[in-house]
């Protein structure tokens, strides 16, 4: 059931091609529109397999990019953003830099501030192309297939009035909830960023349901510079919640051997695991170093493909520690090599990471902790050590760590004596492996591979345009309906009323008994005397 | 994907049946405890899958039962139980035939409570007959596949510490939410029996809340009867929503093309339509009424398995709206002939119900309205006349007319005018064809058949010794944890502690300044002096 690598680089492929084509009818026209950078490498083979399944594909992204590159197998249309490689690069490489670094709460904000500026910048750019906006206008999709990380492609799909797919992992500050309407109740699901498990003490309770009542801040901080941008291209008023509401269908990238189990919506569809394959053979140059490790195996280590270089003392730190096992260890690292660095560790600009850790003798893994990592990780059954940078990998690292699978290094205190004996913990002690190997086996015994199930949706909204029928009715109703207030008011109303009427005629009988009472008294009295 | 018809009449069969042992690797054991009736008819075929899939199953039933008759498929155990045949039939005739008069409330419950007490009793006895148990116990089992609408089965799973997989379209008063902790808000998710549809006016959702607060009462009327044999048999405490919390997976009889959207849990797998399969052909004597309709067509009526007599005055206003549509009439009815049978109308003690629905000549089903019959007009787009008559029926009947694919009569007040004019409605006018077409062309295109699915899960049960990564941690939270109470008390009480405390402050401040100003004041005015 695993899926094949997709790619026409011979004859044969392309038999296969013109065979899918015959057996699955005419395609359809799709338009994806992608967020840039680690989001793109876990949506394009999702692009990829459509386009296999014959679909004609057009990526919308901006010029400048750093993932998003053409291909034969779709029509790569692009816009003029204001900003240039070299400082995307560059921010990219000092966000990598800084999270080794202790960073104050306002300089964090800032960041993310640039990078919100760039994305709506790049936003605007595209909504103002009005040359690429009318070839859209023409091209006659079927529907919109998306990174919904931020709400451009919405705007769009709005625009054309074509359904939407969603293929996103989460969306802060709960706005994935908040747009699907999908109770989360704060007691037992941890919020974006609080490093909290399922099981919370009271405190821990009380810090998540804090950080779930501020997230509206968060949100609104986000994601309110696109209001007006709505307003204007849309010609009406719309929030950005609201507008992301309206997708046909959420692909999510979860597992529950990953995430903690929560409820979901009917047009919520797990996909988690859709880069799991383990078909690939490496290449001769990666087998060679994996053959000689001899009876110790490998350890693969890599931060992620946005951040591949580190400062030179903690690359230093980190150097020592790998020395202290009898691994050979692979690095992806594109930084000045440290002096220290010891024999039985490799560094190469770029690693081949889920064929790696599909080897045999792989025996752990150093990641950030970025959730596509983390999925080949668990595909493979590779325990892990984690040293998350930024944005959800503190949680991801927290969730392995959590079901016994890794162990998780804090990036700004940790020595070289603590990356070693983590590293051997989870080499030696076989309960990671065991652990890792439990989650794997439930990961892989699936019914259908998450990427056919993500093509199949895709192309199910395509076929019949959206899917109403897995639109709950909530979201015709409004705060106070949905939460029953109105209609608990109103019967609040009828058994106040109702006291006090009662209350009211007791009264009045208890007057009435009373007044009787004491009149028939004094009547006796007055017959006595 | 269409699933096989399951059965070994044939070596050929046989020779599948190998390969699949041989395809599959050595079956599991699994033990099935389903409810007789029209329950045990939409649970057979999965069970047959999983004996088609090599599994070795023994399926319990009490002694005197309708449907569950012995099989080459499966080891079948009965015991004993206090009731005769003659009296579960009666039961279920006079059902049939009360239905079509007016009952008061209180016979309706009476009704109910006859059902509840059998079942009740036959627990009683599975649970006292000491040879079957010891049976059980040393059979070894992976897993038990049970119907959960009576809580027999879990009792016997929870005493041979087995995880158990539910085969529901849902419980009785709430009670698969609550055992889920499955969110149901009572805003657009309309409670059983209320006759709703997910868009409800004010008074609806009054209406709708109000059954909601109430169904713990029919809950306990229901199931309360159950405590003291969990009590005796499990030697523990413990309620029936306790007890069903435990299941590692609900397969639910679902589709949202039929159901209303509305939340889902990790451990809720939809395989509604597993008995919608479209290969069978017609037996000779059925295709032959079939093909002698003409161009008409045929139009197929069952008010299902349960009930196959009707009260004669009824049966003969029926009589005469069927004479009036030119199509031939297939009516499954055992009782006596109605004098005024049209010529169109055959009566058949019993038809290929989904096999009919599934040629193209016929032209509408008149059904009571039980969710698999409607699962099989979907699975083969015929509209509907619906005669609901107790239960869910007329929910059901509520569903698919809300969505126009079909009409419902009201059995006590329908006349013969009534009857014909909703027949020639669902037969003539498009609408209705093509709104079951839309359903049933949703419902069709899904990546795996419902009966692979239910089967795929009944074996991941069984292979991982059930399923603790999709059972939510809120399980472990009381109920005013899970609703935070406790955390927003908490910080009702700092916030109201702070008020007060500023107050104070304030206060402090103001007569501190008042004083000296006075003392000031004073002093001036002495100095004046």
């Amino acid at each position: 059931m695993a899926p094949s690598k997709p790619g026409f680089h011979s004859p044969a492929s392309w038999a296969v091609f013109c065979l899918l084509l015959w057996t699955f009818g005419e395609g359809g026209k799709l338009l994806v529109v992608p967020i840039d950078g680690s989001h793109w490498l876990s949506m394009r083979p999702v692009v990829e397999r459509l386009r296999q399944r014959g679909h004609d594909l057009v990526v919308v992204a901006p010029q400048t990019n750093l993932r998003i590159r053409p291909s034969g197998l779709y029509t790569l249309k692009t816009y003029s953003v204001s900003y240039t490689r070299e400082y995307v690069e560059a921010e990219f490489r000092q966000m990598g830099h800084r999270s080794f670094a202790p960073q104050p709460f306002l300089e964090k904000l800032a960041k993310i501030a640039n990078f919100t500026t760039m994305f709506l910048d790049s936003c605007k750019r595209l909504l103002a192309d009005r040359e690429l906006i009318q070839y859209l206008e023409e091209s006659r999709f079927d529907a919109v297939f998306m990174d919904p990380f931020f709400p451009c492609g919405q705007i769009v799909a709005e625009h054309l009035s074509l359904p939407s797919v969603y293929f996103v992992r989460g969306l802060p500050c709960s706005l994935d909830s908040q747009a699907t309407l999908c109770p989360s109740p704060p007691s037992y699901i941890p919020r974006f960023s609080t490093r909290l498990t399922d099981r919370m003490s009271f405190l821990q309770r009380l810090g998540n349901l804090v950080a779930s009542l501020s997230s509206s801040l968060a949100c609104s901080f986000l994601y309110s510079p696109y209001d007006p941008l709505i307003r204007e291209f849309l010609r009406r008023e719309a929030t950005v919640p609201e507008l992301l509401s309206r997708a046909a269908l959420w692909l999510l990238k979860y597992d529950f051997v990953f995430e903690f189990p929560r409820p979901l919506m009917p047009n919520m569809v797990l996909v988690g695991g859709t880069g799991c394959t383990r078909e690939n053979k490496l290449s001769r140059e990666f087998e060679a170093i994996v053959n000689a490790s001899g009876e110790h195996g490998i350890v693969v280590f890599s931060l992620g493909s946005m951040v591949s270089e580190i400062p030179m003392k903690k690359a230093m730190e980190i150097a020592d520690a790998l020395g202290t096992v009898p691994q050979t260890v692979l690095w992806r690292y594109t930084g000045p090599t440290p002096p220290n660095l010891p024999q039985n560790v490799k560094l190469v600009k770029w690693l081949p990471q889920n064929d790696l850790l599909a080897h045999p003798k792989t025996r752990a893994f150093i990641t950030h902790g970025g959730s596509h990592g983390i999925y080949e990780g668990i595909c493979n059954a590779v325990p892990m050590v984690l040293m998350p940078l930024f944005g959800d990998q503190m949680d991801n690292a927290k969730r392995v760590e959590s079901r016994g699978a890794g162990l998780t290094l804090n990036i700004l205190e940790m020595t070289s004596q603590d990356i070693s004996t983590a590293l051997r913990a989870v080499i030696n002690d076989k309960k990671y492996k065991e652990n890792i190997q439990r989650l794997s086996d439930l990961h892989l015994d699936r019914p259908i591979h998450p990427l056919d199930l993500a093509v199949h949706w895709v192309e199910f909204v395509m076929r019949h345009k959206g899917a109403p029928h897995l639109r709950p009715a909530a979201h015709d109703l409004n705060w106070v309906q949905y939460h029953s207030l109105d209609v608990l008011g109103f019967l609040l109303l009828v058994l106040l009323l109702s006291l006090f009427i009662s209350f009211k005629c007791c009264l009045c009988c208890c007057r009435r008994f009373c007044g009787k009472k004491g009149r028939t008294k004094k009547a006796a009295k007055s017959k006595t005397h």
